[in-house]
């Protein structure tokens, strides 16, 4: 796939917990501000594309209706956490095949009326049913980094203390308050070593971005911003020896997200990461290749993936502060690299930034690595 | 879109009340009989595309890691009933695009498990919430419909009767049992005019099928049925006068169907269509384009549509009598669209069909004509 994919809107609500809000109309203000931001009516958009993991039975028809956007195609996606990056993907091969030229994608979850952020699933899921809830999971991860590699609890702290600082800035995110290793290291404990703020809230939210093919973007001079990579895999099962800190899946994804765009972890200057808890950032700055493994303490401790840094991390704040709405976190991603790509992320503005990668990952399903990982790359 | 996608195997459980099965191992068994129809390895499967309006989250990842196909890219569709079409059309567009040459397409849903025929939804599902729920709002059709054309209870049962004359001669049907006009009006009552005989079953099963680029096929020798026209719709909002009784979202979406194929109503030797409830197969005749308006019981009493007439409509028996595991539906019809093309129906055989169409409709929403609408053009 080689033609480019243009993204021309962005919009999204606050992320918080809302459950005096219904979902539908969550997703209507994020539409109504992509739209807005694409200087485009409704009538020019000719397909929708949704991404949700809890909101149920024909989401994007439910929003749609009371907003006079009906008689589309609509197509609901669903891969948990990956859920709204998935459906980026489809839209934007939608797109290069020919069958529109202008999509709106939107991603809702509403988690403080849908359903927490473990995965329940079905019967046959053991691991959660067993106690491998997301926390046990990463937390797991975390002690076995923490032996391998020497990381402290401080080091844990520091990755949600970097996220505040960042997302403070964002009027979109959950939080807006700056936290110190203390705050976070005092927090709760949830699961050893995770403390409170070192996992990602419970929260609800919608994100839309609006794509076009080439001569759509051109005719209304909004050529600027392409998707040049859009990969998705899912994980692999593996009897015998897990790695537990390294993301196979992770690092497959990008791998082709990478060879599609024709660019290295290297050219990247900002990166929307999957950091549902605080280890899953440090992993992943291994597994998307912007350090060795092992390296991504240091990494850390180095400031580069800071705001101010060359390998900015999570500008919006990540899952961490900004929040994690399960399905609008991949749209909040494209939203992110919009607005910095664009030069206006306002006071968390990351300098001249030319290359964004959006991750998700998630859904775990017994056994596996990972249900979903779905990879993004855009340009200006 | 103008270069066509192969079907290129195909293969489905028996449907029926199957609670003590889970419905990942249902999916398995379609899945194998999809790859050994086709006659590839696991492993030549590079996209994999599931439609389920039931199962939750993940499915395809939970259906295929005990079968040993992991990592691969698994995109989870949902539209209602036409959730397993929806899937179809996305897998076509990723070979469209170029994204893969083998795709396998799965559906599945299990009502004896994981929930009944109506619409339950959301809290701000209105319409369901106050006994709209499908067996009425179809109800309420028939009525209408022999108030304006003097249908009688009778022509609403041989649509019954029709469907298992077919088919009883299915091996993956619900039902293989013959059934009189007597017999279905004598059936315990539903929802005025309909009798349980006029509604289709609760059930659970899964079907699936190969998608292929045309090199794929080529390669393989497969080059034979195609996919020539592939739409998706969903429904209009309207206020003011309804029109109960003819399907504006099917004529719609056939209308877009038939363009893209370049082939009229005239041109299809079978039908495979959504008759959730008897009325729904002759409101789909006009919608179809297969007589005029107000004519569809004169179209069904000239015997026309039957497995010896020549617009065979449902010879799998369809879903009054196949059944109609919600997710499953699109691809059954798949799977039956290409036995026939073939000439493999055995004894439910059509006369050399060269033209099939699938067409399911549903996920009614409050005041929308229905959720969503696909219809798929298959040739030989």
């Amino acid at each position: 796939m080689s033609s480019s994919v243009y993204v021309t809107g962005v919009g999204m609500t606050k992320f918080a917990r809302m459950p005096d809000r219904s979902f539908e109309e969550m997703g209507r203000e994020a539409v109504r501000a992509a739209l807005k931001d694409a200087n485009i009516e409704r009538s020019a958009v000719q397909e929708v594309f949704c991404g949700s993991a809890l909101t149920g039975r024909s989401m994007g028809q439910r929003v749609l209706r009371d907003f006079g956007m009906t008689g589309l195609p609509i197509t609901n996606v669903e891969n948990a956490c990956a859920s709204g990056s998935t459906a980026v993907r489809e839209a934007a091969t939608a797109i290069r095949a020919g069958r529109c030229d202008v999509a709106l994608v939107l991603g809702i979850d509403q988690l403080s009326r849908l359903g927490g952020g473990t995965i329940p699933g079905v019967e046959t899921d053991i691991d959660p049913n067993l106690g491998m809830v997301m926390p046990a999971v990463y937390a797991m991860r975390a002690r076995r980094y923490m032996h391998e590699y020497g990381m402290t609890r401080e080091d844990l702290a520091e990755v949600a203390v970097k996220a505040h600082a960042a997302g403070k800035h964002n009027p979109y995110a959950q939080f807006r308050n700056e936290v110190t290793v203390e705050d976070v290291l005092a927090s709760r404990m949830i699961a050893d070593p995770f403390t409170l703020m070192m996992c990602c809230p419970t929260g609800d939210g919608a994100a839309a971005a609006i794509l076009m093919s080439p001569q759509a973007a051109r005719v209304r001079g909004a050529d600027k911003i392409r998707i040049v990579g859009s990969s998705l895999q899912s994980g692999i099962y593996k009897t015998g020896h897990r790695d537990m800190v390294h993301s196979e899946l992770t690092k497959r994804t990008a791998k082709l997200a990478y060879e599609e765009a024709g660019i290295g972890p290297e050219d990247v200057d900002i990166a929307e990461m999957h950091d549902a808890f605080t280890i899953a950032e440090l992993m992943y700055y291994e597994a998307l290749g912007f350090c060795a493994g092992g390296d991504a303490v240091s990494l850390l401790r180095s400031g580069r993936t800071r705001i101010t840094g060359d390998i900015c991390v999570n500008p919006s704040g990540g899952l961490l502060c900004r929040g994690h709405p399960v399905g609008a976190t991949g749209l909040a991603q494209i939203c992110e690299s919009v607005w910095q790509l664009r030069g206006d992320a306002g006071p968390r503005q990351v300098d001249k930034p030319r290359v964004a990668l959006t991750h998700c990952t998630g859904g775990g399903v017994s056994g596996l690595d990972h249900g979903s990982c779905a990879v993004n790359i855009l340009v200006t």
